[in-house]
C-alpha cells in the first residue's frame, strides 16, 4: 500500500466551501477507483488557505495510472480544481514507521 | 486533536540511517511527552530525501509550548538534527474529513 499526499493552496476565503467541495469529490469519485483504500483531509492552522489530501492506494499505479488515465480524474478535478490558487504539489509515499496503537 | 506535519529534507544517501533515527527519536523522547497521541513516518518515492512525520497531540500547545520548551525538543533534535539538508517546514493541521473504516 502506498500514500499519495496532495498539498494543496486555494482561493482566500473559500474555505467552507472547499471543506465540502472535498469531502464530496473524494467520497463520489475517487473512493470509486480501483485500488483506493482510504482518505484523510487536514486543513492548516498557520496557513488556512492550505490542506493536505492523503488517499491510500493498493498501488502507486492504482494512482498514476489507473486512475489519471480514466474520466474519473476530470469529474474530480472539476469538483476541486476551481477552488485551487496554484497545481497542488502531489508525491506518493511508504511508510517507515507509526505507533502501535 | 491536532495534527502536526513536518516537511523533511535530509542529506543524500542517509535515508537508511534517518529511518532508524527518527524512528528511534519519536519513540524515545517525543512518545514520552505531554499529549502526544501517536505518529507516523513516511518517505517520499519521487523525492528520496523528503519524509513526513505526522504527529497527533492533544493540544496545539502541548506541541508549539510544552514540547517545544522542555529539555526534551534538544534531545530530539541532537538525534535527527544532523541529517537534515535545510530546516523541517512544520505546520499544524485539524482534521476536515477522513474515510470511515
Amino acid at each position: 500500500m502506498i500514500l499519495e499526499v496532495a498539498d494543496i493552496r486555494i482561493q482566500p476565503g473559500k474555505q467552507a466551501e472547499f471543506d465540502a467541495a472535498i469531502q464530496r469529490g473524494v467520497e463520489t469519485v475517487i473512493a470509486k477507483a480501483v485500488g483506493f483504500k482510504g482518505y484523510k483531509v487536514n486543513k492548516c492552522i498557520e496557513t488556512p488557505e492550505r490542506y493536505l489530501l492523503q488517499i491510500w492506494w493498493a498501488t502507486l499505479e492504482n494512482h498514476t495510472v489507473d486512475f489519471r488515465g480514466s474520466p474519473a480524474f476530470a469529474e474530480w478535478r472539476a469538483i476541486v480544481g476551481p477552488f485551487f490558487a496554484q497545481p497542488p504539489l502531489v508525491e506518493h509515499f511508504n511508510l517507515v514507521a507509526q505507533s502501535s496503537d
